[in-house]
C-alpha cells in the first residue's frame, strides 16, 4: 500500500482514503450495507430498516477562519455539511453527535455561540443533538457525526449511474465560493448580490426535502452532495458507476455570475469549482428525465437543473474537452 | 446561561456541558431516548431495537504525544475509549467513523500505522470501520463516533443507582497511569512490572464482554465506564443517581502499586485519580451482590471487585473524608 505513496506531497486525499479503506476493511460485519466511499455508510439495525452514518471534520486556518465567520455561522454550516451527507442517501436525519476542540483564545460565550449555530441547522433539519466531546486544542476544531434513517427501497449511492443517464442538481452553482471571496477579498459588489453570496458562503442549506423527495423515484439511479464542487464530485460519482460523464452547462448562482465577471473568470468555470454549495448531484434515467423534472419543479416552485450526461467513456469531459479537477483536496496542496 | 461562566478559568468541563445541553437540548424528537449526559446516546431505529452513539475527540499535546506513543498505539487508544462507552452501555459494538486531523509533519506511513492500531482494536472489539474524514490540522487529531446495539430491557445508564447498591469495578485500576509516568519519566521499575503498566496505558481493553454480561442482570442498575478516574467518574454515576457514594476500598492494579511506591504517593489514591483504564463500574442491588460477583468471577475467570456502596447523602467520601474529584478535567486546568 504504501509504496507508490512514498512522496507525500504527490498524494491526492482519494489516493489516502483507498489506502486508508484497504486497512479497515478488513473488520466489516454483514450488518453494514455499505462501507468507506460514499457521502455515508449504511448499515441495517433490523430486517426493515437502513440507517446511514456521515462524519465530517472542520479545522480552524483549513476550512474556515474567524475572521471570515462568527462563530455561529462556523456551527450552522458544520452541521448542514452533516446533514447534507445524510440527505445525499435518501435519508432523513435523525441525530448527531458533535466533537469540539477548542483553544484558550475561544471565551465560554463565543463556544455557546457556536453550539446555537449548531442547534439552529440542527432544528431546521430536524436532527437531535444526542452527544459529544469538549477537548483542548490549539485551533477550533468540530467533528460531527450525523446518523440519518431512510426505506431499504429509497437508498441511493454514487454507484448506480449508468451511461445515457442524465445528470442534474437540484440547485445552481457557485454561490458558496463567490460568498468566500466577498468575505476575504472584499469585493465591491451590489449590495444584494453580496449579502446573498454571503448568505450561501455562511448559511448553506442542506436539500434534506429535495433528497427524500428524489430518493422516493426508482428513476434516480445514483445520488451525491455537491461539497467539493461539481468537477470533482461528478468526477467520483462516475468513478463509482464505471463511466464518465460528458458536462454541456453549468448552472450559475446568481451571486457567482456577477463575482466571476468581476475577478475575470468564466462563470461557468467558477461555478464547476466552487464546493460546499450542498445542492444534489443526480444521474436520472434519462427516460424519465422530462417528467421527474416537472414533478420536481411543482414540488419545490424551482427546476432540477440539466448539467450533462453519463457516458460510456471513464473521465468527465466539459463539452469536448478533458476536465481536470478543480475542486478541493486536502492532500494535493 | 452565560452569567455563572463569566470566568473561564473557573469552568469546569461539566459546567460547560451543562450550558451547552440547554443550547442543544431544543431539537430533540421522541425517538431519542436518551440525549447528551451518559457514556453513550440511545435511540430507537425500530420498536424493538435500541441503538447507541458515543463520539471522543483525542488531541496531539492534550491527550497523548508522539513521543510517549507509537501511531498504533495512538489508533488502539482511540477506539478503545469509544468502543469503551459502547461497552458502559451494555451494547454491543457494531460500527464506527473516524476523522482524523493530520499535521504536515505526519508522513502517509505513519498516517497508515495510526489506522493500522484502529483497525487492529476494531477487530477485536468487532466494530466495524465504516467510513470518516481527512483534514489537515496543525496537530493530530482524531474523532470516533462508535454505535452499539442492546437489547431494550438490557440498556444501562448511569442514573439508576439507588443507596443502598453495591458499587465495584470489574479490574483493578491505575494501571494506565502508571503506563504514563513510566513511558513519559522513564521510572525504574522491574521490566514485568513496566511492561504491564505500559500495556495498560497503549493498547487498554474496553470490557464489551464484561459490558454484555452485567447488561443482563436486571439486578445492575446503573454502569458507566471508568474513563477520567473513580473519583470524578463515580461522582458523575452519583450525581445522575441522585445519591452519593462511599468508597470503602480501592482496587490497585500490580504496576499501579509498584509506581506509586516509588513516587510515593498512597497505593489507593494513585488509582482513584488514575483514568482511562476503561474498567467498568456498576452499582448493583446489595442483596443480589454476592451471587452476581460469583457467576462474574465463574465467567471470566476473576472478580468483580467492591469498591464502596452507594448513600442518600450526596458527594463521594473515602471512608469519612469528602472525595476531591481528582481525575481529568479539561476546562479546569
Amino acid at each position: 500500500v504504501s509504496a507508490p505513496l512514498a512522496q507525500p506531497r504527490a498524494l491526492r486525499e482519494d489516493d489516502v482514503v483507498a489506502a486508508i479503506h484497504e486497512i479497515v476493511a478488513s473488520a466489516t460485519s454483514r450488518r453494514i450495507v455499505l462501507g468507506i466511499g460514499d457521502d455515508a455508510a449504511i448499515w441495517q439495525p433490523s430486517r426493515s430498516h437502513r440507517s446511514v452514518i456521515t462524519t465530517d471534520m472542520l479545522v480552524e486556518g483549513v476550512h474556515f477562519t474567524r475572521e471570515l465567520m462568527p462563530f455561529f455561522d462556523m456551527g450552522w454550516r458544520a452541521m448542514a455539511a452533516n446533514v447534507s451527507d445524510v440527505a445525499a442517501m435518501g435519508a432523513r436525519p435523525v441525530l448527531a453527535t458533535i466533537a469540539v476542540g477548542v483553544p484558550e483564545t475561544v471565551s465560554p460565550d463565543e463556544l455557546f455561540e457556536l453550539y446555537r449555530g449548531l442547534a439552529a441547522m440542527a432544528a431546521r433539519a430536524k436532527i437531535s443533538v444526542v452527544g459529544g466531546d469538549l477537548s483542548r486544542a490549539p485551533v477550533l476544531t468540530l467533528a460531527i457525526a450525523a446518523v440519518g434513517e431512510v426505506r431499504p427501497s429509497n437508498v441511493k449511492v454514487r454507484s448506480g449511474g449508468r451511461p445515457g443517464d442524465v445528470v442534474a442538481v437540484t440547485g445552481p452553482l457557485g454561490a458558496a465560493r463567490a460568498g468566500l471571496l466577498v468575505a476575504r477579498d472584499a469585493l465591491t459588489v451590489d449590495d444584494d448580490v453580496a449579502r446573498t453570496a454571503l448568505d450561501a458562503f455562511r448559511r448553506p442549506q442542506p436539500r434534506v426535502a429535495e433528497g427524500r423527495f428524489l430518493a422516493a423515484s426508482r428513476n434516480v439511479r445514483a445520488m451525491m452532495d455537491c461539497s467539493d464542487g461539481l468537477s470533482t464530485d461528478l468526477d467520483r460519482l462516475c468513478t463509482a458507476s464505471g463511466c464518465g460523464a460528458v458536462v454541456e452547462c453549468v448552472p450559475v448562482a446568481d451571486g457567482a455570475r456577477a463575482i466571476a465577471e468581476q475577478i475575470g473568470e468564466d462563470p461557468q468555470s467558477f461555478a464547476l469549482a466552487g464546493g460546499e454549495d450542498f445542492e444534489l448531484i443526480v444521474a436520472i434515467r434519462a427516460q424519465a428525465y422530462p417528467h421527474l423534472s416537472l414533478r420536481f419543479a411543482a414540488h419545490f416552485g424551482r427546476p432540477l437543473l440539466r448539467v450533462g450526461r453519463l457516458r460510456p467513456q471513464a473521465g468527465v469531459s466539459w463539452r469536448e474537452d478533458a476536465l481536470a479537477r478543480s475542486g478541493w483536496d486536502h492532500f494535493a496542496r
